[in-house]
């Protein structure tokens, strides 16, 4: 039995969704466990983990644009505004959507489906670079 | 410390949740792990897992009714409508609700509070055969 | 490589984030694994666990107003009404925020980023004693 910790860096450009999965199939396959479990994690409150289909791009356009009209930005009551219209929207989602994701690991690699990816979904307008902490344990 | 690791399938008929908390229960106990956590994974896009209420059935009821307003079929902005019009929505009501659980083990058993149950959360009309993959880490 | 358990009681007093980072980053520290990962568990299905902004009070007010709005109190169809208009409500904001959290430990502390906090979300209006259970693995 072992725990490996590591972490990437993802540079963003806007509000979408941006796929992690081959960083974390290194990640995993670098620590050398067979059986066990993978969580990955985004050390930011405006930016979420998410596994999501990742065969037809036009499915996550259409997730994009649910979170645009189920988060509107503009609010007529947040008061919370001072950082900018996308900001507060841009918790609620990370809240929604959740910053930790766990996956098993079976035979070194990630149990993943066949259509699943791991994505970084950024909330914000505003380019930034995301740090994904990743904590790989098993044997 | 052992890593132990199990799957196992769920046949569904159409949108809602299907209990699923006793065979996770058998695989950690299969594990023999006492002190730990269990990883539940659905390795699918368009099924989810949560913990829900599994005392009242009508609490259920409502859940599946709240989802199905929250994320309307047809929506007229849709791009990804190939597969159907249930099929856009499931990818959204899965990243809402989640694919990957992790449960804390106390003394050999999940530690689940006494109304919570485990359920797979199935959000397409067609009947399908889910997986479900068990990481269990402890000793 | 070890696992450690342990638990504590957070008394809630109407719907509103609490803040337990604290009471977390104890039991991390308690469990001397300085590689690993902690899973925190709440054992409700009234309440979740949520990473939130810990800067600002004023997001997390904002965070409160919506899912006051996107979740309504007696909704017409609500059929699992019998313990209050605040009750099939919480369930459903359970659901979509979670009651499970996996957060990776690097050199001894919880990866939280710099404005990373760890709230119990409190659904319901009347007084509550909520347990939350943490698991800690790692070496």
């Amino acid at each position: 039995m072992k725990a490996h910790a590591d972490r990437f860096l993802v540079p963003t450009s806007g509000k979408r969704t941006y796929e992690v999965t081959g960083q974390i199939q290194r990640i995993v396959r670098d620590s050398a466990v067979k059986t066990g479990q993978a969580t990955i994690f985004v050390r930011h409150t405006s930016a979420s983990l998410i596994i999501m289909e990742n065969a037809d791009p036009s499915a996550r356009t259409d997730l994009h644009g649910f979170f645009d009209r189920l988060v509107p930005e503009n609010a007529p009551w947040f008061v919370h505004t001072c950082e900018g219209p996308d900001d507060m929207p841009s918790h609620i989602r990370m809240v929604l959507t959740g910053c930790s994701l766990t996956v098993p690991i079976l035979d070194g690699d990630l149990a993943l489906g066949t259509w699943q990816g791991i994505f970084l979904f950024e909330h914000r307008k505003a380019p930034h670079t995301r740090e994904i902490a990743v904590s790989v344990i098993g044997q």
